[in-house]
C-alpha cells in the first residue's frame, strides 16, 4: 500500500480533483524525474519564483546555493513553495477551448531550514549531486573545506505536498467527436539528453565516462 | 539597437551579473521558446507556485485559466511573479562543487490584471492559443459564448523583468584543469516534440495536419 499524501487545506486541490494523485510514490516519481524546481518565496510582500536544483532523500527535499544568494538567505526558516513540473504533451482538441496540456506536477509547501550540522550538510550535498549529476560524487573531486563553507544547503519536509497530472487525449463533447470537423490528439513533449560535449580544455583524450554517456532520465509515469 | 530591459531594484540581479542579459530581445526569446511558466502568488501570506500556460504579444504576457481556479481569481490586481526557465544542459566540472546547469530564465514581476474588454479578451485567447498550439486557432472550432464567459484572461506588463543565462562549459580553476583528474563537459538537455498521437475517437482517417506534424520549438539561443 502506498503511503498517502497528507494534504492540508493549502494543498487540497479545489478543482479537477480527478487529476490529483494521492499517494506518496507519485510525488517521489515526479521529484525524481525532474531536473529543476521552481522555488517560491515572499520578499517584501511580493512573490519571487526562481529556478534551482534540488535533490530528494526519503521524505526530505534538499535545495542549495551560494550563501551569498539572496533567495537562499531569504528561504531559511520561512515558508517556501517548491514546484516541479514535467510537461508531457500538448493536447489538441476539436475546439480551441478544450486544448490542454499533459503534465505531472508536484507542489510542496513548508518551512525551509538551513542544514548546519556538518555531516548532514555533506549528506545533503551528496543528495544534490546525485540528483543533478549521478555518478559525479564518485568521479569528480570532493568538496573541500572552503567550498563547504561557501555553500548553503536547505532542507524541506515533503509532508505537505500535492501531485497533479493530466495524461490522456482530448476531452471533447460527444457531438463534436461525431462531427469530426478538426483533428484531435496529443503532441508528446519529451525532455532528452543530447550528445555529451567534452570541455575543450581536457588535457587527455578522455572517453566520456559511463555515468555521463549512459545517463537516462530516471522517472517513470505512475501507473 | 535592442531596447534595454528596465530593471528595478527587485529585478536587478545581486549576483553573477555577468550572466544577466539586459536587452528586451533576450527576454522575448526565452518567453517565445518556453511552453509553460511558473506563476507565483502570495496566498494567506505564503508563496504558491503553479505551472500554467501563457502567451506573449509585444510587451504583454497573457495567462489564462478557468474563472473557477483560485490561482486565477487570486491573481487579478495583485503582485505576481512569472518565471519561465529553459534548461539547456548539465555542466560536469572537475570538482563536485563546480557542477552547474546551463539554462536561460526570465523572471517577470508586476500586477496581473483581468482582461474584461471582450475584444481584448478574445485577442488574449488567440495569443494564448497561438503559443500553446500554433495553427489551432485556424484549424479548431472557435470559442463560443459559453466558453468565452467561463475562461479568464490575465495580462501582465513585461516592463519589470530580468533574464539570466548560463551557456558554457565548466568553469574550473587552472590548476585543476591542468591536473586533468576528472572528465569535464556538458550534457545537453533538450525539449523535443515526439510523434503526434491521434485521438482514438477520430471518425475519419485523418492525416496529421501540418501545424501539428511540422511543429518545431520556436526559440533560438540569443547570440
Amino acid at each position: 500500500m502506498p503511503t498517502p499524501l497528507s494534504p492540508t487545506d493549502r494543498t487540497t486541490l479545489n478543482r479537477k480533483k480527478n487529476r490529483a494523485l494521492t499517494d506518496r510514490s507519485a510525488l517521489y516519481a515526479v521529484l525524481d524525474e525532474g531536473l529543476i524546481c521552481h522555488l517560491g518565496v515572499v520578499r517584501d510582500g511580493v512573490p519571487l519564483v526562481i529556478p534551482t536544483g534540488y535533490g530528494r532523500d526519503g521524505n526530505t527535499l534538499y535545495l542549495h546555493g551560494s550563501t551569498g544568494a539572496r533567495s537562499m538567505r531569504d528561504s531559511d526558516g520561512v515558508e517556501v513553495c517548491v514546484t516541479v513540473t514535467l510537461l508531457d504533451g500538448v493536447v489538441y482538441a476539436r475546439s480551441v477551448n478544450n486544448h490542454s496540456m499533459n503534465y505531472r506536477s508536484a507542489v510542496i509547501l513548508g518551512k525551509a531550514a538551513a542544514v548546519t550540522d556538518p555531516d548532514r550538510k555533506m549528506h545533503g550535498l551528496r543528495v544534490l549531486t546525485d540528483h543533478l549529476a549521478p555518478g559525479s560524487w564518485e568521479h569528480a573531486r570532493d568538496v573541500n573545506a572552503k567550498e563547504f563553507a561557501s555553500v548553503s544547503v536547505l532542507e524541506l519536509d515533503l509532508t505537505e505536498a500535492s501531485v497533479k497530472m493530466r495524461g490522456e487525449g482530448p476531452d471533447d463533447p460527444e457531438d463534436e467527436v461525431a462531427a469530426d470537423l478538426s483533428w484531435a490528439g496529443v503532441l508528446p513533449v519529451r525532455t532528452v539528453f543530447g550528445e555529451p560535449e567534452p570541455s575543450k580544455d581536457l588535457v587527455r583524450a578522455w572517453e566520456v565516462p559511463a555515468h555521463v554517456r549512459d545517463r537516462e532520465l530516471k522517472g517513470t509515469l505512475p501507473a
